[in-house]
């Protein structure tokens, strides 16, 4: 098979394409070719060698990918060869094979292509595992996305829109911040005009924030705890902003607040298939009906791989960058 | 009525005992006639003037209390004049006599003295809302609890050793690691000593405590997350080591934590109704069968608070210590 790796830490200039075995596999275990895999954040890291992969999991990149079963493993059952699906991973969407454990396969929701599918498993389950399993977000409250064009941002809006949530983002220029309106988003505030406590206070007759779902980390730790609402929770997903930040105990205290810090990545497999399961039966019913809808900014052939790292790190995107075998 | 009040900011000396006039039941409300009260460090706090009452509360100390109904307000059904009581207050229990929320209280539990059941209340509710219902300690999961031979240390580690956790705690002197021991606490540090983090992975094979309910603060902040296990809950009740530290999202993210802080006195009414229900039903038995007993420092007359506060901010006592009223 072909698959991408970083031959070295490095710019995307070291990510390369090179033949590998193909996988078959393991018990519990089905193996995809793969149509299309997509581009995260999480990706650009491991290439500069700051994300290494997971004990076991593949050194070739992509968390996730879409295409069509063609070996199913013992021990698995309700996967057939010939089956269009998605699937999260630890490892291994840049490839035109990956072997996945069963338990992170979704099928292709309902008029979606299958392609376009790649853009959706990372997006769903990060989603879905913080801002709902985790925080607990609930219809009516105030829920805060920090980057909400990017491709988490994309799938927030729209999800905490679509269960009666009311939904404040922050985004870098008119562009972005119009199609987060779009999205569902009730108040769009741009980070670099605009103070985004004041305007969450505003928003909320200055309650503030139920739920934060920040990638910044350190850089917006102490205005994220001024924004949030008594009884609030900050989901620490990324740390664009750094990962050491001062952090007051007695404004936490004060509003009865939670910080949580999160990642999918390294969870168990089974509870990466809970979370999928999860986000079966409760996203893919959205996405079929159209409220929530896969944001696509760009799909390139996997051999320009190194432009869709440099397009990711230049951060101009709205939505998911997706990479296509040619299958 | 007497009652204390604070004449203003300052050391013990400005406790003084006034003459001030009987409280009558709002509705929703009864007056209980009490019979004892009991120190707690946030009375130390808000005498010094650095954690005034909220909104409404009474300006007279004292956040428990127990004895006798003697008025029953509009709305109430449950109480009548006579019940012996023991109660969360959000303030009033330095005083012969306090209205209080009908859901805040309690009866006293079976086989425990009306005076020494004042020693209940903060302890009971704040262990319960903490480290079950906010952190979720689930049966085999190991507690550690710093300052485990004070009032709130003693009633942590005999319920979560009642309800099958293992307790880690940590004291200042080998009497009181004596005393966590017998309460049932399976490891016992002393900080003086000993690297709690250390002795916390040595007692966990590594993985860490799956929660923490910590008195210190800023101080223990960044160790208590070394001290974490993967998917584990610091919960913060207490600032004795300041407010702010360095927080590394890094190392919460990698063990995909979260880090809570929270206080039980500015809760709204119908939240600390909810929590001395679920302590009633889920307390109060572990009391009557004597696997969780009240444990009493001393007890002193009401006369006597300004030694009583000398006592607790010497920080030699092991346990509560009382307040009675000669009631």
């Amino acid at each position: 098979m072909r698959a991408v790796i970083a031959s070295e830490p490095g710019g995307p200039e070291v990510l390369e394409i090179s033949e590998l075995p193909d996988p078959t596999p393991a018990p519990g275990e089905v193996v995809v070719d793969v149509v299309a895999t997509a581009v995260n954040r999480a990706d650009t890291l491991q290439r500069r060698g700051f994300y290494p992969p997971p004990p076991g999991a593949s050194d070739v990149l992509g968390l996730e990918c879409s295409g069509t079963v063609s070996a199913v493993g013992d021990e698995v059952s309700g996967w057939s060869v010939g089956d269009p699906v998605c699937a999260l991973l630890a490892g291994g969407g840049y490839a035109t094979k990956v072997s996945v454990p069963a338990g992170q396969l979704m099928p292709v929701p309902e008029g979606v292509d299958l392609a376009v599918a790649s853009a959706l498993p990372e997006v769903a389950c990060t989603v879905w595992s913080n801002v709902f399993m985790v925080a607990g977000l609930r219809a009516e409250e105030t829920l805060l996305v920090h980057g909400g064009a990017g491709g988490i941002g994309t799938m927030a809006i729209q999800l905490a829109h679509a269960l009666g949530a009311r939904v404040v983002t922050t985004a870098g220029s008119a562009e972005k911040l119009e199609l987060c309106r779009s999205l569902g988003a009730d108040v769009v505030v741009n980070y670099r005009e605009q103070d985004f406590v004041e305007e969450v206070r505003r928003a909320t007759d200055g309650r503030g924030a139920d739920v934060i779902l920040d990638n910044m980390g350190a850089s917006y730790l102490d205005r994220n705890l001024d924004a949030l609402a008594t009884e609030g929770r900050l989901v620490v997903i990324g740390m664009q902003g750094g990962a050491k930040g001062e952090l007051d105990l007695g404004k936490l205290l004060r509003k009865r607040g939670a910080v949580v810090a999160t990642s999918l990545r390294a969870r168990p497999v089974e509870e990466k298939a809970a979370i999928c399961a999860a986000v079966v039966e409760h996203i893919w019913p959205l996405v079929a009906d159209g409220s929530v809808k896969p944001v696509v900014h760009t799909t390139l052939p996997l051999e320009r791989v190194a432009d869709a790292h440099r397009l990711m790190e230049e951060s101009g995107h709205t939505g998911k960058i997706l990479l296509t075998t040619g299958a």
